[in-house]
């Protein structure tokens, strides 16, 4: 009886305590047995010789569990599949050219090192074309109660009290569904399909800190291979951003290995202890990567399995790595190490590897590498059925939520104000974040978020009057600047923005009018929404502060004036978010900490002033000013104007 | 130069690949080279060797970031520390009793072995008392540029292309913030504490799963243990369950390892092949447990360090594992694998271990073992110290809260009517689940959470003059009870229960009139709140559905009736909910398809009509029958009888 040559080897160490009654320090005498590839009349004569125990006495051998081994439980297979060696199955030709097959038994194999084996065909007409080996499978161990590892009591009986405390030894690693589920439940919060956005941003995100470094244009190019011509459905995030090294792509796998986690020895070679980026306005420093989850997250939850494929511009090899779910099952059931794999290091460009139909697409991917210097691309398959329809389907939705979330990284700290006509082209115009879908004998979709006009920020921007900055500083290092625009009434309605889709499906029940005038603009809506080191946290709102909540009596200024209010608010990475960043943690608790001040921002300088007082007197001028409040009275009849 | 006992051995193999260009399949020419404790030059040759290369020939070795290996960075300590061993220190005591140390200097130690030392000090006045080990740090490898498990390439130089594509093996065990930081992030939603008592919820559901089997009393106790002259502050939640076998107390702590992930193979040994229970009113199945994530998540959210104690029936040991931030730290900083641990299997109440004064509770909590055939005692220290405040400041808000999360548990699947005389004391009211806080000079606060009796549920079910029961089926195994309870206007008032702490908060800016009369009862709120399996999923409410709707106009029945109901949803686990058990992911999605068929329940007797007519027949009675609407006019003065 062996074992398969495949399997783990036969060796099995485990640990003995001796715990019968006598002695009196049972944690003390333990001692490491051999245990593979041997009887259980071979281990308990080992164990007689380690312990100095006389064969002839009285004890049992027992597991952790009190479970008495036997013969019959004593696996010698180390708990794995045991396999009874038959011999060799030998495929031959004989002279004429005729196939024929043979077996060589277990006995004469045994002779067969000695090259004394007698074949079992005549020798003449031997000539050999394979050796198979003959075995058949006996047993597939179930329990496997002992294993490479184990802790065994030696005892006078199974239900003997321990003399003195035992310490076993475990190992616990995480599940590999800490990786494959890690975004499952994770972006739920809206229910269906809404966060799937979200998960896109993670990768954005990442995409955004690669490229922070790049004086250039930022590409970030997201793809929907949805053309079933080219093999199976597929997403790829694809930027010219630093790329990482296989250290630092080996580093990306590792599940809450974050950049400040990262310092430490063990993966310094990595190279990247943090350092904190100098404070830019709104904080959009790129620097969003925070948990080291977000990447393993949105990849899993979009889809099956991802490759990674990297190049740093300091390396001359791309670097590529495949992670999915059914490798990790394969591994388990072959009770190989869950988080031990292969980074494939190649010439960029290079796509022999690919040899499956299904990812056909990736030929023409791999082959854009050649042009870069340095890249990262994100190609996720498997995708989620229901996740395709939901993209597919919902094009202009997704990709202006997209727009939302980076709008600040995409237009710049001021925003977009589509009404403008000189544009801002500052320097942080350059990211292009593109989004494309390619689907079956259809033009593809294309659209640069840039040129998305209908998210929310857009249309704020667009229909300000006048802002309002202001900045306050928690505990030290938290910083928070904010923007409040005033939205006037011109003639005949609120131009407070409506959201042109969040809304439309909610207000079925309310009123049908469209015309927001009688809600008096934002209505109960909250004014600020909140962006962390730039980009939205899209779940979490700041209703209002004491200072410019509709709550207080301002005198002279007409209540609906604080509804012609929206806002913004910026923090840095001093405020925590939840790990898929969809929401703040207590943003809104620390502001409204009583000691929290608020400061006015004009051109840049904090104004040491009264933010109440200066906030009313900025509503005011901004109703006097803007607000074109125009009563047709004396209606006398409709005239057609002849003259012009 | 040698190297620390207690460090990594000095075995460092590395994978080298010849990728010089005269190879073409450099893939294939792999070969394994041993490079600890030796030389780069001694390294070199056995490359050369290995691949017969002539060792004059021109060749680099590099990492695969084609960093070139020299003598200076070949670190032969296998990436870890150095050390130089100098000899041993001999702490010895002169006849006289005069203590003196002397050095057995490292010549001297190699001739130890032979036992022909020359002590350093006259033989006869040697009373050895320790031997110690005399070295010094030569060098912390910092780069650790090579490292076992590395992969190497020969190449003719460092810039050479690949000939073909390399594998790299790589290993990404997740960090161990994985358990460490999994609660963090996960309880947060409603800014601030309040989630405090859903990580407790964590582990009152692991103990309800846990005597799921128990007849008689199935005791749960929770308690504070904040009293300082017992030791530092710590949590401990205490059960009567089936406790753990050190098997599963081990896989206890496998992150993301489910009751369904369990019946794999490798854990086969604990014997959990998991078998769902069979449907029961109310989804009331104490099988509570689903992720794998649970029991972690709430222990590092309340505290840094865990000790689960467990004892399963069939064991006559206690078996406990201890699991803490600190000791994840020093496993890390000594290089030690992260997830080994050890086990301490043990006499029940022997708590000899427990040396530290900061544990002194732990003493006569482990006393309490003896009495109790299994059990399982959860104990958390390093308790945060914003929780500690909140926990002793609002006792009676957080143990509200859970009687609220285990309202059908403790009281039943009818739930608790404080208004009925005679008590239901079916088989399900033998929950105990106690609360109590210890607190150094304060009578300790002791409270079973049967007897809170402002929980919302109890306050709807005590109020509600009549039920509307109904079911649905949804894809089959999907189930969902519903109530519906009606609150009666009577005399001067809506008897809809308001939240007597939630809402108290809010209304401040809203009216201070406490009475609800114009509010029309449930106000805005939405109807449902939803349970699964038996438990309250607090963060997902259900608005209603379009039968119970108050947008429908229903001919007779004035529009406040419907504001006066209230409801509740029952889900068994066939609906999905976030691994916090915070939200449910898509049961109002799922309900409100419009294949969904709700159908009455009368004495648990499905009715095949229309629910919409059904609802509005009950809804108009329950009016009729119920409210007392009573209007006093012509109101003539207040006079005092005094015939009674
Ligand atoms: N497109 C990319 N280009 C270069 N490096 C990347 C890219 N994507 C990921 N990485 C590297 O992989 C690491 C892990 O990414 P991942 O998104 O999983 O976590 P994170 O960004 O560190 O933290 P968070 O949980 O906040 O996203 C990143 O820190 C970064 O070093
Ligand atoms: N009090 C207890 N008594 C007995 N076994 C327990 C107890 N607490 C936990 N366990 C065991 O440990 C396992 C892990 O618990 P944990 O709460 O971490 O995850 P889970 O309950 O399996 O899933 P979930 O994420 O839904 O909580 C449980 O499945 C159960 O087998
Ligand atoms: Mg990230
Ligand atoms: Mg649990």
């Amino acid at each position: 009886v062996s074992q398969d040559a495949a399997g783990p080897s036969l060796s099995r160490t485990v640990f003995v305590f001796d715990c019968r009654l006598e002695r009196s320090n049972a944690g003390g005498n333990e001692k490491k047995v051999e245990s593979g590839g041997i009887s259980f009349l071979e281990f308990r004569k080992t164990v007689c010789q380690v312990f100095g125990i006389a064969p002839e006495e009285n004890f049992v051998i027992t597991t952790t569990a009190r479970k008495s081994i036997t013969d019959h439980s004593f696996d010698c297979s180390g708990g794995t599949e045991e396999w009874m060696e038959l011999g060799i199955e030998i495929l031959f030709e004989k002279q004429g050219g005729v196939m024929q097959t043979a077996d060589l038994e277990v006995d004469a194999m045994a002779a067969f090192g000695q090259r004394e084996v007698e074949w079992p065909v005549e020798a003449q007409t031997l000539h050999v074309l394979t050796l198979r080996p003959l075995k058949i499978l006996l047993n597939r161990s179930k329990s496997g109660e002992i294993q490479d590892g184990s802790t065994l009591y030696l005892l006078q009986s199974v239900d003997q009290i321990l003399p003195s405390a035992i310490r076993e030894r475990i190992e616990f690693l995480p599940h590999y569904d800490t990786l494959v589920k890690s975004g499952m439940y994770e972006y739920y919060a809206s229910e269906g399909q809404k966060s799937l956005p979200f998960a896109f941003a993670e990768l954005i995100d990442n995409s955004l800190s690669a490229t922070s470094h790049i004086s250039g244009v930022r590409s970030i190019d997201l793809r929907c291979l949805f053309d079933e011509s080219q093999g199976k459905p597929a997403i790829a995030v694809i930027d010219n951003g630093r790329g990482m090294t296989s250290k630092q792509l080996n580093n990306w796998a590792v599940y809450r290995l974050s950049k400040f986690t990262r310092r430490d020895q063990e993966f310094e070679s990595d190279h990247s202890g943090y350092v904190r980026p100098a404070p830019v306005a709104r904080s959009l420093n790129s620097d969003i990567s925070y948990f080291g989850v977000g990447g393993k997250q949105a990849v899993f939850y979009i889809g099956q399995a991802t490759r990674m494929i990297s190049k740093p511009a300091s390396s001359l090899d791309a670097h590529e790595l495949l992670l999915s779910k059914e490798d990790f099952e394969k591994k388990e059931k072959n009770k190989e190490a869950i988080y031990s794999g292969f980074i494939r290091n190649r010439k960029p460009g290079d796509s022999s590897h690919i040899t499956s139909d299904d990812e056909r697409f990736l030929h023409s991917l791999v082959k854009e590498e050649k042009n870069k210097e340095s890249f990262t691309a994100v190609v996720i398959t498997g995708i989620h059925t229901d996740h395709m329809q939901y993209l597919k389907n919902n094009f202009h939705l997704w990709t202006r939520e997209l727009a939302h979330v980076y709008h600040y990284y995409i237009h710049g700290p001021k925003g977009n104000d589509a009404k403008a006509s000189v544009k801002d082209t500052g320097p942080v115009q350059k990211i292009d974040i593109q989004i494309s879908m390619f689907e079956k004998g259809k033009v593809p979709k294309v659209i640069n978020l840039r040129d998305v006009k209908d998210d929310m920020q857009t249309l704020y921007n667009s229909s300000s009057a006048d802002s309002f900055e202001f900045v306050t500083h928690v505990d030290g290092d938290g910083v928070v600047e904010g923007v409040i625009r005033y939205h006037p009434f011109l003639y005949d309605r609120e131009t407070y923005p409506e959201d042109p889709i969040g809304l439309s499906s909610k207000s079925d029940e309310d009123d049908d009018d469209s015309m927001l005038s009688e809600k008096g603009g934002r209505g109960k809506r909250p004014i600020f929404e909140c962006f962390w080191n730039g980009r939205l946290i899209p779940y979490t709102t700041v209703e209002d502060f004491e200072w410019c909540s509709t709550s207080k009596k301002r005198g002279p200024i007409p209540e609906e004036c604080l509804n012609r209010i929206s806002g913004v608010l910026f923090t840095n990475d001093k405020f925590e978010v939840s790990t898929n960043k969809l929401t703040f943690m207590d943003l809104e608790l620390r502001l409204k900490d009583k000691d929290t001040i608020f400061t006015r921002v004009i051109n840049g300088q904090e104004q040491r002033v009264k933010i109440y007082r200066e906030f009313a007197l900025w509503l005011k001028e901004c109703h006097e000013k803007f607000d074109k409040q125009i009563k047709f009275s004396g209606f006398k009849g409709i005239m057609t104007r002849t003259d012009i």
